[in-house]
């Protein structure tokens, strides 16, 4: 999030950001919902927006009345504490309302959130709660950047989002990284916003480790599938086996063959695969199967984050959505490369609660402590992230099979 | 279709009729697919076009490009003797092409048509062709409609296609008329268009038998609910009791309890339920169900054709399309009344060749032959068949479990 | 059945017939299931007692008792009327009772439908049921060994039921035999049992028509397959293609390739196929294809029991259950072979309603009525059929993709 | 595991306790599986001898010839590495080889490992493998229990396994035990066997807490459900929401409402439910919406052992299988009771690798860790697990659905 002391502005700036990242679609691609795990973006925008209007508009004007009643219901997502919920796997079928009502729903929740921060410009409570609204666009403008891709993907013409940019063809050589691990803390520390999951801050005890020091390139992982990767289930996990058997998976997931080589779909189009750039889209199955074939394995989220805080810059450096680039470049010959953007980390760390977490009271209680069951944390943030939303002790998580998130791999040992 | 004498005219009316269909739509809701049965309104508009362009002009002009590549492609439904197909069920994630391109794609097609209309006016193949097409594009207005239907259906705003129209709140009482049976012919029989389905003319034996009046209306549906008939297998086939109780049934697929009573959800929105109105949208089980429950029993498309060859005016009166009331309306108190329009009526008669029925070789042979199992003929029309296109032994056709047509009831004994 | 006067000798006659099948398999045999469409040999067994049990002994003993209060539903197959019904796909979970205690289950109540039969040995609605429930029995002797068959050929040891027989080696040529169609009358006559669906009989009118003089034979399906048959949809039903996709058919049933030739399961374990013996166990979408590839077709039911009807023997001659050769046999050199007995043949004709048809009222309606949709009629008998069990106006009936039973291809054109 | 000197007698002793359990079951009961996630007793019977012949015998024997050549693939559980695996879910339509062969095949196999035991009394690698064995033994004698219980639980007749044991009726009230936390180690210690998922030994840092005296009782546990516990999704994991309405869950697997109480499907028999005696058959999602609704959370796997390490006895008192009783029964007034047999206790913890985790190479190497996803660590033994199998050590582990091993809640907070 931009550093600057005006709430109304960062309000409408991060507000913004989201509709900049609708004007290359038509109203058709905002509708369209390509997989259940996908919204469309034009859900993304509704969702977001009534996020703010239930959120603080519903408690604090004093004749509020929704925009439309309807929506309560519609952009709903997993909230039970507000009430009912349109299924997650029918966002696709809301051709009504249009993009262009949805557009006038953001534009009136705008209007009347900045008459509140104009009205009681210091109340904390006014303040965090549009904090985490803001926060929470963030993620989904992330999601609105994947979303889109995996409907794009779908289509056999493979439409570009955007105009591919100009690329180095190189990369680093791998090297390894030491920590000595010990007893150390991890958790957010400071005064500024972090998510409910990043708390308490808590010691744990490490045993020295060892981190690559760049992600793993698309060259390094067709390797891996050209030794036989994908047809011996000896690297896999008997779970990801199974997996790649019923989808039938032989390469990362928007990967194609072509001839003897590979291409990939990107948000610019369907291009020969660069061999330099960090493989992403891969799931944890495929993670876990690499590092295992490469003689080692993936990181822990804490030694990741015991790793990353030494190394944390503010602002953070990074290729982040605000790049523009939409997919992760090569690494830059830094000691430690990428931690942070270009694409999230595959941990080996079930997404669980910190000990002495305490899930908040209300509706606002199921952001997060809900999901912590059969998900996996991933960290760094990605080229879909956008700038100033992350953080080191940051915890994303998805099942070990999604691969539609810009997720790629580190090494430890 | 309109009796004239102009192939051009005829040609570009029937598919203008296509366009006006859509003029009350959003390009939103022409793109989605709310199930794999039904498809989006862009769909069917590209792929009647496709239809033109494959079948007519990719033979008949001499340096034929097609309007573009991977359209033969994406509007292939079901003809696998012209190669790929996108699958049926991801025809709603083609939110590229837009429905603009699609309609420059119309524009396209039609003027190299007319051209060829021009150029060759009297050839019979040509013309045979066109006419099929013609027909083709018929079917798929009515389909158009049955599709959005569904898809506003599937919207909790329940979203009006169209205005409603005044209806009539009484139906007469339902009658029974005699017919002697014996030995008789069925089929198409003239000079006129007709399907191959419908050929050869034939003889049947039929018992002497009675057809209602008119077809069953919801009031007398309704009736059939509260006397239990959801409740008791006792009338049900048993694959359709399984399927009432795997799909959960307990009325028709767009009526709605509202306290005591039922709404309707009809292309004018969700209305209160007309009692006097034909009840549609019910599966062949439902059909066969009620007609067990008032002991009496479906007709068989020969019998429902014999007595319809009889009463056959030219051109055929009822409710098409055409009179823009999109909903079946109640009977007039003809001897026989809603023969043609208002609802197409299941028969108990499996979708079967005629003896003697030869498929085409090539592409147009997989029209209707290949379809010829494990479906239930329907006969008559609906008030969402265009005026022009039925005839009394049009045979429609479809599964026993499908219900997002106009399908109603006529009872015979 | 065997034409005895006496009924007591003909019931144990048969009922023995069903233990006889049951000789050579052992209770773990006897008690799984191996697909939802199979039941256990034991519950066979069982249920063919419950159906004497429930429909004769339960309303003629004055202090009727069951054998077993929980029988009542565990043997219950379909009949609503009956109450509840132990859940199909689960029979194969009741390990108790054991195979003994369903012998004794059969004992007890044979003894008691002796008594029956002593003390009222005129009684024609004694008489009348037991003959139903005989019937009954004989069907599900058939089903037994089709239901053994298909578990066995799920163990990859692939045990043997029974011995081989030697067999020709030879098939006669196929020739045409020519019927001169025209009005003819089809359905039971006579005083003989029929089923209901039997009735009544009534006219038809065929076109002239020609029948096969023989099964097609492994050999003939085997070029069929050669020749690309599964692998090009022209000679398909759409809905068989799409069986065929899903399925992953490359030819009939309990076909294996091995080396260049093909290896066939059968009661008598896994062997060389024999080219002259009949095609077995291919579905309707199968029978189908290899019609139309062949430039032929399938026949109408009513064509069958035509010619059927003008060759029938008393009593029929054909390869039936009772001479333990468990598979059908190559053909004689007869003018029309293998009408009765061998294998079922598919028909064109789905299962439905003859004119006038009427359902009976109870539990026993529920025999036959209630599943004349989405099922397809097969004629003739099997190599599994009790002799004396069948007619030339039997109605067997299967859905399309069924394969487990011995069903063969007679062509038509 | 009986604290014997002589390796044959000890091994000797543990193969009889398989068969021991065996001995109430009919061949039929030996032969089913009534779901994929259980087998059948014959296939335990059969697996666990496959461990010995492929694992000791078929690297020893000089001319080693297995005892059936199919037994190789029949009785494969998930070894990649030894070949070909009969596929699980198919493993009850194996009805040959019958029990009697099976039971063939241990007494052969048995003969030739005792004759290795002969002739290499003192051979290291031998004997750690015949332990191994051993120990693998002893978990599938455990399943082999929970998986007739679910299978008998199908059955509508509710049979028992074995008779039922007079139990106390009341438990002590449950209080909390105070643990200091601080780093501390977890993992196996000592020369006696353990698995590899149980190394290494290593440091964790653990916060204060506190330990429930006793498993949770099925009187708590009902006054969840009489709470509202499961209608309300305020107590749930997401996913365990989304799991309770699929699979329609209103209480725990083999309860079953009567009248205004429960009964409860045990080993011995539907009886009464007993509220002094522990829940089991809880899912981890149940565990964990208990313990959210009663202001408490679930121990992590290092608390439990932890905590168990300091009360472990030698040998281990507990409710074991040996005591015959094949159900948990009321805790006694112990300062910290039922932490070894009775119930496995679902922890927080995510079953993953211990630091410095390494794989062993080749097939045995798959025995636990390529399992280390999606599953969650239970601790502590259960009244079916063997007496002497387990330890404070000890890593057992299920996915959060699964509900039919005995699984119980102890609390933490």
């Amino acid at each position: 999030m931009p550093p600057t002391r005006d709430p109304i502005s960062t309000y409408q700036t991060i507000r913004q950001q989201s509709l900049a990242l609708t004007v290359r679609l038509s109203a058709e691609d905002c509708c369209v919902q390509s997989m259940p795990d996908a919204s469309p973006s034009k859900w993304h925008l509704g969702h977001t927006t009534w996020f703010f209007e239930t959120f603080v508009l519903e408690s604090r004007e004093p004749d509020f009345k929704p925009f439309h009643p309807a929506f309560r219901v519609l952009f709903n997502s997993y909230y039970n504490a507000v009430g009912d919920k349109h299924p997650r796997p029918r966002r696709g079928l809301l051709t009504r309302p249009g993009l262009d009502e949805v557009l006038a729903y953001r534009a009136d929740v705008d209007r009347r959130i900045c008459q509140q921060l104009t009205t009681s410009p210091d109340d904390p409570a006014l303040l965090a709660l549009i904090e985490l609204g803001q926060h929470h666009e963030q993620q989904h403008q992330e999601l609105l950047l994947t979303d889109i891709k995996h409907l794009l993907s779908c289509n056999p013409l493979f439409p570009a989002y955007a105009n591919a940019m100009p690329s180095t063809e190189t990369t680093p050589a791998l090297t390894w990284l030491d920590f000595p691990g010990g007893l150390s803390e991890i958790g957010h520390v400071g005064n500024r916003f972090c998510y409910d999951n990043e708390l308490p801050r808590h010691c744990v005890y490490l045993e020295p480790y060892q981190l690559a020091s760049r992600l793993i390139s698309n060259g390094e992982y067709a390797e891996f599938i050209t030794a036989g990767g994908y047809a011996d289930p000896e690297y896999w996990l008997a779970e990801g086996w199974d997996w790649r058997i019923a989808e039938q998976r032989e390469h990362p997931l928007y990967w194609h063959r072509h001839g003897n080589g590979w291409l990939e779909f990107t948000l610019t189009g369907l291009n020969p695969l660069v061999a330099a750039q960090p493989v992403v889209h891969v799931s944890l199955y495929e993670a876990d199967a690499y590092a295992r074939w490469a003689g080692a394995r993936l990181p822990s989220e804490a030694e990741w984050e015991n790793a990353a805080a030494q190394m944390q810059a503010d602002p953070l450096a990074g290729h982040f959505a605000n790049s523009q680039a939409f997919h992760p470049r090569p690494a830059r010959p830094d000691a430690m490369a990428q931690l942070f953007g270009d694409a999230w980390e595959w941990t080996q760390s079930s997404y669980s609660a910190y000990p002495g977490f305490a899930i908040a009271p209300g509706a606002i209680g199921e952001y997060n402590g809900k999901f912590m069951i059969n998900q996996y944390v991933l960290r760094g943030g990605s080229c879909a992230t956008p700038l100033g939303h992350i953080r080191a002790s940051y915890r994303n998580f998805f099942p070990a099979a999604s691969c539609w998130q810009f997720s790629g791999i580190r090494l430890a040992r």
